[in-house]
């Protein structure tokens, strides 16, 4: 157990900078598509009161396939959070530092921010969608539905990076992002389906207004907790300490 | 030949509990994702007694990506079945017990009730969509459908657990949940694309009505049997028993 | 160079028959998933006189999923052919025998045969949709975009079977679906993106008219013989003899 | 440091033309699927005048499928570069000669023309789509949308080529196809989504229109080089010259 001193040398390492960057540059890259593609389907829509599913469709796609490729081109440089209840479970889990679980929270969210602005300054006229709930849906239902469905994709997480799953894990960042895109088919009008605190807060920053919001970090913090408690302790315990090797301890995990 | 004793008791090893655990929350991701896209599709319908191709596309998409992760979270602890018939296949090809075949089913059930129940009651005012079939179709004509396409599923199963097949296994989750989801894009607006007794009977048990439900078992169960048999006896005969590692002996196969 | 009879003597053996079956059971998976997707998509368009762009998202996943798992449950059966115009490109590149090519050809059209009549009995009042050519195009112009894709699409199995590419191989199968799929995108209102005359043919005996039926035969077998002259010989020729794996001489490629 | 004559000489061995009939056909395969299916959604949408989500979609999942499959076979022989744009970031870091990006280049743009001129002709009275802007846009910020895009397009290429990365290299062609089709959904009604100026000229070329082409060389080819810088310097610096294995020497990369 590392001194609080040491802990906060070690956040700010060469190596932990540049997972900073990777965290920063692969929410960036996710929020863009996923936001993007939403204003992309509502421009494209003749009627803009009405919604159809295949804007469903276009918005679960562009979250599956930017959500991999996201984790991909960070998994081996911070591990591929993009998501702070990601980072979260990871540090209930023990595997990161708190200091360090500040700094990538800082970095997701800067890297949403900056997609949503980005989009929202190009494409002129166009607003940024941000994450809400219907009418007759409570906000307490709400956090559970965000809530059960970040819990399957901090559990696919967790499987996707368990090295006793040998081969398996080559294709770990896709289904990651598989897990992403079924649970926003599944939820899109009742929740809008985030599963990631920086996304929707991003969106609500640039959008301007953060009615909801909470719902959108309750339940999927809580859910990132319960992923990792269960994942570590109950479903695939670790045989001795070895086992676990998900903790980003310099930056490259490699 | 292990007694009966013997096997019951086997069947409740720390390892085969974390089996069914695995199996509950694996049947609970995909038909979270399976049923909610469909509630998710049908509220985003403007005129919602017509149904588009692109309700379709949402519901095979979700079908397939979901499934995928399903069973790559659960495959190096249970198998990764997530689906009574396939578990039934594995029984018919020798691969699992009785008893743990029963307690699979069980998980598997439960894990589709929750998800639906859970849907239900966090949407508020949207009901479960049951599997049915439309008015010209025979119960006897969907059975054989379903059952065509649970072959094709449990083939596949068999072939990306088969350890002959080298570095392939590696997307062996990925094609199973391909397979699943060409096949609701084959059948949606003729059977509703099932092939998973557990799906069925947890829409059916949450929404209210058995009617055809026994099309979503028979038909399933024969086609995987079928499956399991074609597969083990004719087209890749084990040369030596020790080839057939499908065997899910004490809940680890990694 | 085998004489006629040791070749026909060769194209019988336990092992040939089982990759017969294969390439029956695998076109039947992927031919039931494509026309039934085309069937489905019909069934739900609200005016039937209507195609949307939803239909062919509809169909193009169909294709590739099904087409990835068809090749994938073969692969080291039969080759995973599961396309009379494959078939033929390996003919041509010598990798297969003649005698053996005709009894892949006859397992192809037969599996193909039967998943259509299959879906035209047990959906009840649906017609089965037969590959045309929109009237503003010509027969000689479908040929060319048939044979275009069909080209893409061997040369893609080509280079998916190539053993000098070390781990890609283990994707093979999924890239070999995606260009199906992506080509199907391309041309579905002008040719249907066929690529396959197999599927063309037990379309159009199952839906009793054999219209325009030679331009889905003439364009894929020149295509693809033409990419298995290209990839063998220029883009990527064998050092040696040996450097050749892809042939399938007894049944087992393992 | 070679001389420009040896470099010369380098560039027209037996490996650099067929590195070139790679890209070339490569890029033929991407730009036939990408260009088709944008005509092929044209053509199905019921009032011209309309374009709806689904057509997104479809444009999106050919973008991705059929970028994959082209980066696939081609990179092994050529690196599988498929557009200018990741060819100039590639020059930008070192790993190809200026005179081979120029016959890169050419074979990227030829093959491009061929495949629209193709289309053009066999689809008789369908126009080729020609990259644009909507009237609220300016080129400027079509360009930074378009460079945002080709920054994590090239970002990804670069870690799917990451020999330090392992298996996961395995699965890279699969993930630069994901997120040219997630970026076409983010942008699609913007800017059309192109990261590609391949693409894009050989529409213009053909759809005979250069308006705005500008706009999808600059932004493009800027975000590629700096994509290159921020890789291979601050995110994943090279701790020895060895260790950049990008370059393409002899166009044989194996």
């Amino acid at each position: 157990m590392a001194s609080l001193k040491s802990r906060l040398e070690h956040s700010v390492t060469p190596a932990a900078l540049r997972s900073y960057l990777a965290e920063f540059l692969s929410t960036f890259f996710f929020v863009f598509a996923a936001v993007g593609s939403a204003m992309a389907s509502r421009k494209m829509t003749p009627d803009p009161a009405m919604v159809y599913p295949s804007s469903l469709v276009a918005s679960a796609i562009a979250t599956a396939f930017s959500l991999s490729v996201a984790v991909y081109v960070a998994i081996n440089i911070s591990g591929g959070h993009v998501n702070p209840a990601v980072t979260f479970g990871m540090a209930v889990g023990g595997h990161i530092t708190i200091p360090m679980t500040i700094f990538y929270w800082i970095s997701q969210m800067l890297g949403s921010v900056i997609a949503c602005g980005l989009l929202k300054a190009f494409t002129v006229s166009q607003s940024v969608p941000v994450h809400g709930i219907p009418s007759e849906m409570t906000g307490f239902g709400a956090s559970v539905l965000e809530g059960v469905m970040t819990f399957a994709l901090v559990y696919t997480v967790y499987a996707a990076g368990d090295p006793r799953r040998g081969a398996f894990g080559t294709i770990g960042p896709l289904v990651i992002g598989l897990i992403a895109g079924a649970n926003v088919l599944a939820s899109g009008p009742f929740t809008g389906g985030s599963m990631n605190p920086a996304h929707s807060f991003g969106a609500a920053f640039v959008g301007g207004t953060f009615k909801n919001q909470a719902a959108y970090w309750i339940g999927p913090l809580l859910g990132a907790a319960l992923a990792s408690i269960v994942y570590d302790n109950v479903v695939f315990p670790s045989q001795s300490p070895e086992d676990s090797v998900r903790g980003v301890t310099d930056g490259i995990v490699v």
